[in-house]
C-alpha cells in the first residue's frame, strides 16, 4: 500500500481545466501530420482528403449535440467560440438595429464571456449581469426581471458552471429570451460530452464547445450556430467555415475533436453514471473523513465530474501547492482565472465569505481516473489539510473548541 | 523509368499552400498529447510543464526572426495574426486619436489582410491600396505618395507575395511609414523560415508568422509585436499571451511550431540555396521544353520556393485538375482564394490580360522535394499542357502560325 507522497505518478484531478487525449483520438490525428497535409482549400487530392476529413469531423461534432452538420463552425477553442458568438451577434445587431443594445449574461460566467461582454460594454452596449443563488443557480425570474423590453440583443448563460458544476435551466432561459425577441447563447464547454446536450431541444441559437475538455486536442473548438442565423465574423480572410472563421483549418486538431466527440457520444451514459459515482464516492469520503470540510454546491442539477470544497482555515493556493508536492493535481477554481490571483468571482457571486473563499478546492474527475486514485488522493488531501492547519489561526481556534 | 501518370505516389508541388510536418516536429509534439496535458494556466506540475514548453517554443520562434522572446504572441495561425495586428492597432488608434483614421495596404496582399482592411473600411477607416509593377513590386515612391500626412495609423505590406514570390522593400517602407508617424506591419507568412528575417533590422512594428508553411502544424502562428507597442486584443478571456490572445493555449501546436522554427533556423542557408537551385532548374526546364510557356515574375528579389507560370491557351483550373489526375499537386495561386473561384487579384494588379490570367500555374517547392520529382513533374506538366491545348482555340491559332 502506498503512503501519501510515495506515489511514482501524479494523480490528475483537474479534468475541468484540461484532459489527456485518448489513444483513439491520437491515432485518428496522426495521418494528418505528414501523410494528409494538404490545405483543405486546395483543389488537388491532398486538399480534397483534408476537406473530407473536416466534414467528417463536423458530422461527428454535430451528432454529439444534435445539430445539423452545417450548423457547426470550427474555431480555435471555446474562448474563440464564445467571442465569435457574442461579438458576432452584437456587431450585426448594432448595424441593423442600433436601439437593440442591451446584452445580458450571468455573474458566474467563464472569463471569455465576461471579458467579451466587458469589451462590448466599453463599446456602448448596456450589460446586465444576472445574480445567482447560494448554489450558483440562475433563476428564470432573474432573467424575466432583467429582460424588460425588446431592446435585448443577446442573452448568454453557461450550461454548467466550471467551478462548482451547477447546471442552468437553459431551455427555459432561451424561451424567455426568445419571447422578448432576443437571441440566446450558451457556453457549454464544461457540459458537452458529459451529459446529453441537444441544441434542438434546448432551442438555443448559439452554443460553444471545446475539444480539450473532452479528451480531444487543445487549440480547437466549435460554435453551433442555428441554421439561418446571421453572424458577423471576428477573423476575416480566405472565407473558410462559411465565411465565419477564416484561416487555414487546424485539420489534425479538427479530426481529433471529431473523434473525441464520437467517443464521448458512445460513452455518454456510462460517463454520467461512472464518473458521477466516483465523484460522489470522493465527496462522501472527504466530507466524512476530513474535519471542517464542506461541499460547496448542492444544486440538484450538477455536472457529474466536478466537486468543490472549502477547508476552513486553509489557504486554497497553499493547498494546491502542497497537494502538487504530494503528487495530486487540483485547482482552486478556473485555471484561466488563476493568473489574476484574485478570489473567485463565482464563489463571490454565490455569497461566500472571505474565509470560505480562501479555503476552496476544486476536484474534477476524468474518464481515466480510478477508484484507487481517488482513495489515494483523499488520504493525501487529508494529510495536506491537516499539515496546513497546523500553521493556520483556524487550527488554534479549532483546537480550543475541542 | 516511370512514365507520366504511372507514379504510385503523388508529387506535392504546392508547398506555398501547406507543407508536411517534419518527423522531428511530430516527435516533439507527441508527449504533449497524453503525457503533458496540463492547462498551462494551472498551478500544479502538469500546468508548469506545458507553460515551460510554451516559453521554450516562444524562444525558438523569436530566435528565428531576431525578436525578444516576450515580443512573440501565439495565435491560431497567420490569418489570426494578421487580423490581430490590423484590428488591434486600428481599435487602439480609434480610441486614442480618432483623426488618425487612414490605413494603407497593397493591392496584392493575402485575403486575410484585404478582408481585415475591408472590415475596417466598413467601420469608417479610410483605406488606400498601393499598386504594384508588372513584377508585383511595391515601389517606395508609391507609399510616399499615399502617406501624405500624419493621419496614417498603419501600413501593412506583405514581406513576399504568396502567388508570384516578389519580395518587397520592407525596411524602406517601414522607415517611410515611421517618418510620417504611422506603424508598420508585414505579413511574413511566406517568407519566414525561407530566408533571413530579422525584425530589428527591418524595424517593423508587427510581423505575422504561420507554422504550417514551414513544416509545422496547422492551426498555430504568431504575431511579433515590438516591445512597448500597445495593441488591443480581438479575442478576450482568461488573459493568456500577455492578455492579447485569450484561450487555453494550443500547447502541442505551439511546441511543434517552435521545433519547426528551430529546424528552419538551422537549415536557413541550405534551404535558400538548395530549394532555389531546384526551383530554378524547374523553371529552366519548363520554359525551354514546354512551348508558349512563360515565367510570370522576374523580380530580382523573390522567395526561393515559388515559381508562377502562364501556359497560353490552357485554362489554369483544368490544368490543376489534369495534373492532379496525373499525380501532381499544384495550384493556380492562393489556396485561400480558390473557394471564390475568381481570377487572381495579384495577377490583375500586375496588369495581366484575361488570357494570361486564365492559364496560370503556381508551383512551390518544399524541403522534401527531390530532383527526380521535379523531372517527373515537368514531363507530366508538358504532357498535360499538350493535351489541354488540343481542345483549346489557342492550339489552332498556334498551329496555323507554325
Amino acid at each position: 500500500m502506498s503512503t501519501p507522497g510515495s506515489t511514482s505518478f501524479p494523480i490528475y484531478l483537474d479534468n475541468a481545466a484540461s484532459t489527456p487525449m485518448l489513444d483513439e483520438v491520437i491515432t485518428e490525428m496522426l495521418p494528418y501530420f505528414k501523410e494528409h497535409y494538404g490545405n483543405p482549400s486546395s483543389l488537388h487530392r491532398f486538399g480534397r482528403v483534408t476537406m473530407r476529413a473536416i466534414e467528417n469531423a463536423r458530422a461527428q461534432v454535430s451528432s454529439l449535440i444534435g445539430s445539423k452538420q452545417h450548423e457547426i463552425i470550427f474555431t480555435s477553442g471555446g474562448t474563440e467560440a464564445n467571442n465569435l458568438a457574442i461579438k458576432g451577434i452584437a456587431e450585426l445587431v448594432r448595424k441593423t438595429n442600433p436601439e437593440k443594445n442591451c446584452i445580458i449574461t450571468s455573474a458566474i460566467e467563464h472569463e471569455s464571456i465576461l471579458e467579451a461582454f466587458s469589451d462590448l460594454e466599453k463599446k456602448g452596449f448596456e450589460v446586465s449581469y444576472l445574480s445567482v443563488t447560494r448554489e450558483a443557480q440562475i433563476e428564470t425570474s432573474a432573467l424575466k426581471r432583467a429582460i424588460i423590453d425588446d431592446r435585448t440583443a443577446l442573452v448568454s448563460v453557461m450550461y454548467s458552471n466550471n467551478e462548482v458544476g451547477t447546471i442552468q435551466p437553459i431551455r427555459e432561459l432561451a424561451t424567455i429570451t426568445h419571447q422578448k425577441g432576443g437571441l440566446f447563447h450558451t457556453d457549454a464547454v464544461q457540459a458537452v460530452g458529459k451529459m446529453t446536450i441537444d441544441v434542438k431541444h434546448l432551442e438555443v441559437d448559439l452554443l460553444s464547445v471545446s475539444a480539450h475538455k473532452i479528451n480531444g486536442p487543445k487549440g480547437v473548438g466549435a460554435l453551433y450556430r442555428r441554421e439561418g442565423l446571421n453572424l458577423a465574423a471576428i477573423i476575416h480572410g480566405g472565407g473558410q467555415e462559411s465565411n465565419l472563421r477564416s484561416g487555414t483549418e487546424n485539420v489534425q486538431g479538427i479530426v481529433g475533436f471529431g473523434k473525441a466527440c464520437q467517443v464521448a457520444a458512445q460513452r455518454l451514459v456510462t460517463y454520467e453514471t461512472e464518473v458521477q459515482a466516483l465523484r460522489n464516492y470522493m465527496i462522501d469520503r472527504i466530507v466524512h473523513e476530513i474535519p471542517n470540510s464542506r461541499l460547496n454546491c448542492f444544486a440538484q442539477q450538477r455536472i457529474p465530474n466536478i466537486a468543490h470544497f472549502t477547508f476552513l482555515g486553509v489557504n486554497g493556493e497553499d493547498l494546491i501547492i502542497k497537494l502538487d508536492e504530494l503528487g495530486i493535481a487540483a485547482s482552486t477554481g478556473s485555471a484561466c482565472s488563476l493568473r489574476h490571483q484574485k478570489p473567485s468571482h463565482v464563489l463571490k457571486a454565490m455569497g461566500f465569505s472571505y474565509a470560505e473563499l480562501t479555503g476552496s478546492l476544486r476536484l474534477s474527475i476524468g474518464i481515466l481516473n480510478t477508484k484507487e486514485e481517488i482513495d489515494h488522493a483523499v488520504s493525501v488531501l487529508s494529510k495536506a489539510v491537516d499539515e496546513l492547519r497546523k500553521f493556520s489561526p483556524f487550527e488554534l481556534v479549532s483546537n480550543k473548541q475541542n
